[in-house]
């Protein structure tokens, strides 16, 4: 399964919020964004439950960085 | 340069919409997805104006089914 | 699987809708509710492209009712 | 009288808040949930004003894991 | 009890709705804002369930000039 | 001029900022919300920048309170 | 005083708003943009009910293209 | 190019953080608003990386002040 996952992060932490998400596996992409988010990643995971690893693994590296998340789970779609 | 663009669509219109950019080469993936938003598509360009070319053709096929875009464009990141 | 759907409907056209999601077995409770969303579903499905269909029974019957939704999955937790 | 409440808590608290939900007998269900909002809990209560007593027995217990509060009450519906 | 009801209407109804909310009994007070919402209204009512009917004179009347409605019900307060 | 003024207060500080606001001359009324937002208030004031006094006042007496506020400045209307 | 305008417009209308605003004497900026809005607008008026006119104006020119706006007036600030 | 930034602050730090951004001459004019967001701001840079260096040096001199950011980059537009 895939899902996106948008991040509202502290002012400045951008980058160190993209430097733990690149030493995740899960996480097959991530950009720091302009907008109303500041970072959007794409994840891939077994079974939804496996989706709270994640979050556990991001606790444990940069809780207090990470101030607002999204998740949208993926129904289906194309990647080329 | 990288945006994600999120789309939200009429009731029932994701797999119209997401055949549409389908057929966009500059739209690199796209996914219907659950949550507040219908459609996460990322796209190619090579300037900020260029954005405005894939409205005009998403205008052309499919204006009346989607309600709503929000346009994140990337700074950096990684992919893999 | 479990989702929590919130819909926002026409003006005054929350009765119909609520009775269209009445016929809809997988909608196992669905209350009108006041705040910023009009409706609020509980749906169980097997796996996540099953939503699919429900938001094509949904597209069948009062899709011009219904000017947005927000679908929102359960991972885990409780009821009694 | 039945009211929807929904939940953003701090990035990894979702089961301790889940928990602790859990323990306060008018919620009658909870669940972890993706999407914008992390939690979403079904509550009963006699008038308006006891949402306020459910409300200050979550202050006491975990005050500080949660984010935001959406309340939603509910004016009519089904259940089965 | 009392609520607010925050409204989005069409570009320039603004006065045309105003009007209409004006003859409304129940409707206590209602002003022309700027920001986010086009007009913020003060709504008595007996119970939950009569803010529907407020609803159903307000659809009656001026329903094609109403975009989006959010209902905000007192608990408790003062004025003066 | 005439303004409402929504806020966002910590979990369980609404009656605090409720008697707080109460306090304060210009607030005209204030009630305790259910919904996105926690208190509503309508506010008095000779000329826009006056506005800004409010908010003084408010820091000094519960700035760590409350966690978020939107304005919306009243252009016309009527209160009956 | 001065105000911003937020506006959301159909898609790929966005340059024949941005045309209707170069026409409109209070409009001193006005830029497409990428984001959750289409158009970011600086306005220039007398007295806060003159922000009507501007609407009115709008309205005869493109209404059926303009889906949202948000208004927010200027207390203070400076420019170079 | 160019950029709009909308910022949620603390409340009463409106005047602070105008200072701040009044002593960063990429950032064209700002100005204190009344609705959602707090400041507005209008900021130049020679390529959207460079607006990571604005991040920086705002971080450095009101981080804990700023609560939310968003930011919409310009494509086209017109000032006078």
């Amino acid at each position: 399964m895939l899902a996106y996952v948008l991040f509202k992060v502290e002012l400045g932490a951008e980058e160190e919020v993209l430097k733990v998400l690149e030493d995740i596996p899960q996480v097959k992409e991530a950009y720091i964004i302009y907008g109303t988010y500041d970072i959007a990643a794409k994840v891939e995971f077994e079974k939804v439950l496996d989706l709270g690893d994640l979050v556990l693994s991001l606790r444990r590296k940069c809780k207090e960085k990470i101030k607002d998340t999204v998740t949208m789970i993926v129904a289906k779609g194309f990647s080329r």
